[in-house]
């Protein structure tokens, strides 16, 4: 049986002493954010998290979601869990106190969402779901749609979907084949099939409210002419009672490597009642403010699977009795020296934590920028903070993705044998992991979105912001002997991401082929210099208070140090990759492979 | 549905053109194999492999095996391929003709075995681990031993097993508590329980012969009080017949990750009659040379799955349209170009395509080595290719299983979120390949292996002479400008590894935790620079017929390129993480994960 603790000390360390988010009470809803509630917020949420969710895990994964008469059946106990979790008032934490909800800030509702998601990643999704839906409307819905959905959604009296994929388009939006003919009354006829439609059907909620992209006839082609359409499972009263079931029904449910808890459906529309969100032929802005807050959910995924799955990694380690340590016997007293004492397992365990305190920081520190993006009333600071939630989402979503997966992996391996096994769970944080990768555009997609899109937008004014950030931290702390071996790493990182910068702009612009070569090694160059500034921060944080009799901080800085010494050095290959160009890359005909 | 074609191409390129077999005619067993010889067993076992493995491999995994009053039921249709497989003669490929065996070279049994494992992993288990149990027979047997079970694992009317592990000892075998007493007729009563046997019960042969690590009572502590015992299922009458059952049942089956088609047993022993193999208290040395032999073949099933996986994400890629290539629209006839013109693709097919066809190479030359230890009449050439199988045997295990389940995740990745799903078959390589780094001793117990033993045995004579033969090479090659990139990076990798072994002896002598914390960042290396090198002699055997009109060879030196400037960088990386010691890695009290 697999564990869970959320990390209130790592969480309250980095949201108190890192963000300092007592600094932005001028912002709405930080002011009621005391340190005091914020506190109150986080043991409770770790309460539902440890003692609801997480007992559900494993019963999730084996048994799964089930198609009983076009019903979807989830597993055991998550019905009840979804109703304590409603009633809690866990599904409106962020959201827009006008329809109901807390109107907390989102620094702290991805605090709670990261608990949420180690605790039973599956179950996170329905509400998850539900809350990029309730997005997309607060921004592009009219005032009614507004009236009509949010707060029920709110309330999780009604969830969400997402319909994008179909059987024949992922990536490719453009080739979509959904239509959505206009009636009469202004409504739209929609069908066709949809895909991996992650709760696309299920018994927890009342109502779903399924967004969807679609074609209207006559439209252009591609994807200028996808509309995104509200399409609830039961149509709404105007008083807002439940009318009949609409023309959207559940084909099947997806047999899958993970993520059983959640049902992945087959969704068929069939003259389904849709009503247009925002404007004809504009569905790819409003998917993509979906998208952007699903990225970043899933990018929390990632580390969320990373830090479970180190949780148990570290217990066993701890506990499991085998070998003697190769710098002499530790615990004479024992038939064997439990396995932490030997290196080879400290280097996964601390690769795993380096990235995991690493990956939070960053994580809290762009939902910080969130808020401020949102909320601020500088338009300067407003137009910086929204340039980084652009810049870092594809970051996010896909090096905490492949990262999180490869530590969930290196956790199972820290069981040996007995990872391997269903018991153990860690072969399930494994599995569950995986999706994070492909899901909400695969990882090579972000790579392409950052190097292709992000990194050029307004001449590169995101990325020059960050680089600047770096710099002003550097010559900040330059003569700090204590910090000198992260302010070094920034610095280091600070001149690789120029470097491979130069070498796209020189390179990139002339064949296209050496940027899309060079993104994935990209990417991973920019999260390790992400995470090595993250370091820093925390280092500097932690610091003042390492001398005294709490060890949190001087583990802190002995950990910040592995990262440097132990997780940094792939910075520079990735960089001698990218340089490497596209040539080798695409020399063999397809036919060849 | 996947997928598999034996790279015959490939294997034939090696056999023939890189390893140049037919010059080791005066070797017993060479002269028999003659190119039409090998390429006729080539061409039957891909049938066997494509036509009979293949289509089962699925059907395993979805059924797995079901233990019933005691007996194990293997999935529909394992039973009738085994018989296929058996009379085919491929269970004795490699055998001494004096048991039936047919005697060919090991390098020719590899290359069955990767069709094999690439085909059907947990079938190919079943006549794999007869192997090994065979080996230590072989090797360690009486004459009588020999004679009684021999012939009937070779022709596989009895298989055989592997029995190491127990609840609380994996690793450290010392711990061990199953009993072996004495009996007045030389035969011992074996009491204990095993688990995580492999094909440990099962329904393809008529007995079964366990391979049974075990504690004589009063002999030394530790592993040097362990014995090896041969625990036949059905115990045996004088003329060869069965007798009734041994005190030997499968108390369950292991739920796993993978590998469902192969049945994992919980074994109980209770009084059963066992016989020594070898001598007393020294069973450890027996059961290595069945290890050495199975840590081979687990390896061979980590690039086994790299390729399998490989050869299913390029056909996906070659027919699934979406996009258009960042480089210009490459078929303006078709809705969208194949995703194999997108270079983030491009990218993922050649990593495994330069780890697939390295990785291949060095395993054969491995096991020329193998046969050249065991066969040749020149006895310094003898030491030196054992040196190379006991050096290179943990790289290949830990290795080739770490890339292997890598890349079969990269596979995965190719094709989005149909990966995901279990009809593909993707998920099923990452699941199977997953066991791979964890069984015959866990890849950080391999790295151990390596750096503490391996590098220092015989004052480093096996690495130095892989050192001065890659010298050697350099030295013969360094005017040939067609061949300057891979000799350049062969020289690199030299200096390389140079320079970590300095480290090593300076730092590791001292402190062996420096030793230990090196020891997977070193195995990578090796790994690296031991592919280089393989990557220089395929480019030097492609090299003169690359010019002509078959693009097997340029294919081949496109290749070799992209694996010096897309994968090789990694080893500085490697290098650099390793010499920054111990320190930071064992910093944290054990308290604080």
């Amino acid at each position: 049986m697999a564990i869970y603790n959320a990390p209130l000390r790592d969480m309250s360390f980095l949201l108190n002493d890192v963000l300092q988010i007592d600094k932005y009470a001028n912002l709405p809803g930080f002011a009621d954010a005391t340190p005091d509630l914020i506190s109150a917020i986080l043991e409770e949420g770790a309460k539902i998290a440890q003692e609801v969710l997480q007992p559900l895990n494993q019963v999730g994964d084996k048994e799964g979601c089930h198609l009983i008469d076009g019903e979807v059946k989830t597993p055991t106990g998550f019905k009840g869990a979804y109703d304590t979790f409603v009633q809690g008032g866990w599904s409106g934490l962020t959201a827009e106190p006008e329809y109901g909800g807390q109107g907390l800030p989102n620094v702290v509702g991805v605090v709670v969402n990261e608990m949420v998601a180690s605790a039973n990643m599956a179950f996170g999704m329905y509400p998850g779901l539900t809350g990029t839906a309730y997005s997309a409307i607060l921004i592009h819905g009219s005032d009614a749609q507004k009236q009509t959905y949010l707060s029920k959604m709110i309330s999780g009296q009604w969830s969400g979907t997402m319909n994008l994929t179909e059987p024949h388009c992922g990536t490719d939006l453009g080739l979509m084949r959904t239509k959505a003919e206009p009636q009469d009354d202004g409504s739209y006829k929609i069908s066709g099939t949809k895909i991996f439609v992650s709760a696309g059907e299920h018994d927890l909620t009342e109502n779903i409210i399924h967004l969807v992209l679609a074609r209207i006839p006559g439209g252009p082609d591609g994807v200028k002419g996808i509309s995104l359409f509200i399409v609830p499972k039961f149509l709404i009263n105007d008083d807002g009672s439940l009318a009949p079931r609409n023309g959207v029904s559940c084909g099947s449910l997806e047999e899958k490597m993970g993520i059983h808890g959640n049902s992945t459906c087959v969704l068929n529309y069939d003259q389904a009642t849709g009503y247009l969100l925002g404007a004809e032929h504009k569905g790819m802005r409003a998917m993509f403010t979906m998208m952007n807050k699903a990225r970043l959910g899933v990018g929390l995924q990632g580390l969320s699977q990373s830090e479970v799955s180190y949780q148990n990694a570290a217990a066993y380690a701890n506990e499991r009795l085998q070998g003697r340590s190769i710098s002499g016997t530790k615990f004479p007293d024992k038939p064997a020296d439990p396995i932490i004492v030997h290196p080879d397992i400290r280097r996964m365990l601390m690769d795993q934590r380096a990235f995991n305190e690493g990956a939070r920081a960053l994580l809290y520190w762009t939902a910080l920028h969130g808020d401020i993006a949102l909320k601020s009333p500088d338009e300067s600071e407003k137009i910086k903070s929204d340039d980084y939630m652009d810049l870092l989402t594809p970051l996010i979503k896909a090096y905490f993705t492949d990262k999180g997966f490869a530590h969930a992996v290196n956790a199972q391996q820290v069981l040996g044998g007995h990872g391997y096994i269903r018991e153990s769970g860690m072969e399930q944080f494994v599995r569950d992991a995986r999706i994070t990768m492909i899901y909400e555009g695969a990882n090579g997609i972000q790579a392409l979105d950052l190097v292709g899109r992000k990194l050029a937008s307004d001449s590169g004014r995101a990325i020059l912001a960050f680089l600047e950030e770096l710099g002003d931290f550097v010559k900040q702390h330059e003569g700090d002997r204590e910090l000198a071996v992260f302010v070094g790493a920034v610095t280091l990182g600070k001149g690789y991401l120029e470097d491979a910068m130069g070498w796209l702009m020189e390179h990139g612009l002339k064949n296209p082929d050496d940027a899309g070569a060079a993104s994935t090694d990209f990417l991973h160059l920019f999260g390790l210099v992400s995470l090595a500034y993250m370091w820093a921060l925390m280092a500097k944080a932690a610091q003042d208070k390492a001398g005294g009799d709490d060890p949190f901080y001087s583990n802190k800085l002995k950990t910040a140090r592995y990262f440097v010494e132990r997780v940094f050095p792939d910075a520079a290959s990735h960089l001698a990759k990218l340089k490497a160009g596209a040539d080798s890359m695409m020399a063999l005909d397809a036919e060849a492979f």
